[in-house]
């Protein structure tokens, strides 16, 4: 038998991001920082942060605080992108005044044309993106497309080049591709903009990324010591990453099988996850006697982080380390749970097509 | 005596130039491809170009075509600005549907903090250079600033980033400075956009440079190529480039007596003249038997910049060429025009630093 600890919030996942959590200085969540009984922080989902004191302290004495958090629109939602959003949602009911970057200029310059041939594309698929966020909830105004803001926007992106230099960007990103550039300088606007005196003027802001993620963190909180803005430095929290549907696969956008979309049929959805990677046994009986593996399991990966009930996730994972539960029991849970919410999901998309559309087009 | 062929449009500078537009590919502007006889075609201050051929006929037939020309606002405008404003006014009065740009995000940018250290300092370079703009007769609608545009100006500055790679950046331009990116990004906007749909759609274009600034131009029309738009090759003509009021010394708004500014005072105008680099002789016997040198002689190139009379600069030439007029002779004419020029033009410019700073600043 297995030495895995019976621990259901383990992961191998969780093991290498605390090797990165500790190598760039990241402060981990702990239990008396959870703002929340949320399963993103009981599941430590959400791993870790950086100035999350100042975020905490806002929620606690009711000050105001503000949230963004953004998706480049290079292509369909899947369930990692869901957890983005779950976690905006999370924030936005701690308080925060929020906002949501739907990134068409972004998914544009900094993905090849194979991804992202054109402008057009992008902005097609920020309809199809916004319909999902309003279906999920997020309110209208809380929204903002890249190509649809204000000219102190763009001004303040060009305006951040100026404080950061050839040799400090080649060090964080490693290159010097001038799309990736921009979509750079636009995301240091979107963090840092909403703190300029035409928005809100100088607030804490909290944005939830992944932890590879944190030397753009870093970036982000560098310039906003080298503006002569007064600015608070932008907090971060960190995502633990839900892989791919294949053993040892990232979900991607553009190879279909590593990953449920938002828009995945049922019949899709049975399709992929019956594919999936399995944490069973050779044999039923094997599968009895040695227990199966939900830490390599990614029907149980898709409950993880989807699920919301603590005591149900827990449930499972007894039943399937201990053998009780098959594989294919298991996939039949996560199956009919993903089949429920994107049915249901998926009707409200299409209620919100029309006005998604009118956002990143205008009315017709 | 000195062989300098008794030629009033002759000048080293030219000879220089020469070198660069057979090293560039440009083509040399013939007589016969003079559009007026305004006297910086007829003096050769207007050189060369590239794509002219296309302006040309639009202009024989009465074609549609625009004109786009811009100064960063890093400082206040000398004489060498207002060549480029008097080239605009020509080409507005050959038909071209114009635009200025005044480009203060460029000029903070991509100048150091020593000569623009805010974006606020260069929006009051931009008052300041509009009140002169429109002082010379560029009316307020043609004048556009770099930080008061539409959203699709500034995407369309990032969507080109797309299409130029770092090598060819770094080829053209010689280093990664990301200020100096945003500079560049942005005038590529400034001169490709209005061939969007979104403004005239696809017409022919032009702007006049400095021959040194070629490689900018080829860059845009290698982009105009590579752009999904079927925009037209933007053409350019070059002029040449007064030099400064020392001898060897280029005209630079940060060292004030190296040129003639549009905000000098009378005295400051004496003052810089007769301090001027002459192309006189040691003495005045020496000066009647050798001749001067109007070549070298910085009141003269001001007149021949600025003074728009040929036969006038003509005689100027040969007299002092010959002997007959002396330093101090041409120093006087010089500061007379220079002196009634700025008298009248600084008149004007009051009366128009209210809505210039409208302009810029919104009405308060």
């Amino acid at each position: 038998m297995e030495k895995t600890k019976l621990d259901p919030w383990g992961s191998k996942e969780i093991k290498i991001d605390e090797k990165l959590i500790k190598e760039f200085g990241l402060k981990k969540f702990n239990k008396t920082d959870y703002p929340s009984n949320h399963y993103f922080f009981t599941r430590n989902i959400i791993i870790a942060h950086r100035g999350f004191e100042i975020i905490k302290e806002c929620i606690n004495k009711n000050k105001s605080f503000i949230q963004l958090t953004g998706i480049a629109s290079s292509g369909p939602l899947h369930f990692g992108h869901k957890v983005d959003i779950d976690a905006y949602l999370l924030f936005r009911k701690l308080g925060a005044k929020s906002f949501f970057v739907v990134s068409d200029i972004d998914a544009y310059v900094s993905r090849p044309d194979s991804k992202v041939p054109s402008l057009e594309v992008a902005k097609e698929n920020a309809v199809n993106i916004i319909s999902h966020l309003l279906a999920l909830g997020i309110p209208k105004e809380e929204i903002y497309i890249q190509s649809k803001k204000e000219p102190r926007y763009y001004e303040f992106a060009f305006e951040v080049s100026k404080k950061i230099t050839e040799n400090a960007f080649k060090a964080i990103y490693g290159h010097m591709n001038l799309g990736k550039i921009s979509a750079n300088l636009l995301q240091y606007s979107d963090i840092l903009h909403l703190q300029l005196k035409e928005y809100f003027g100088p607030t804490p802001t909290i944005t939830g990324i992944g932890v590879e993620q944190d030397p753009h963190a870093r970036a982000c909180r560098d310039l906003a010591r080298r503006l002569p803005y007064n600015l608070k430095l932008p907090s971060f929290f960190y995502f633990l990453h839900q892989t791919g549907l294949q053993e040892g696969s990232k979900m991607s956008a553009s190879i279909p099988n590593t990953a449920i979309f938002l828009e995945d049929s049922p019949k899709e959805i049975k399709r992929k996850i019956n594919k999936a990677f399995s944490g069973g046994r050779e044999s039923v009986e094997l599968h009895r006697k040695l227990g199966g593996i939900p830490e390599k399991d990614k029907a149980y990966e898709i409950l993880f982080y989807h699920y919301p009930n603590d005591e149900f996730i827990k449930e499972v994972y007894k039943k399937y380390k201990s053998g009780d539960m098959l594989s294919g029991e298991l996939k039949k849970i996560c199956i009919e749970f993903l089949t429920e919410f994107l049915i249901n999901h998926q009707k409200e998309v299409e209620k919100n097509k029309k006005i998604a559309r009118e956002m990143v087009f205008g009315k017709s």
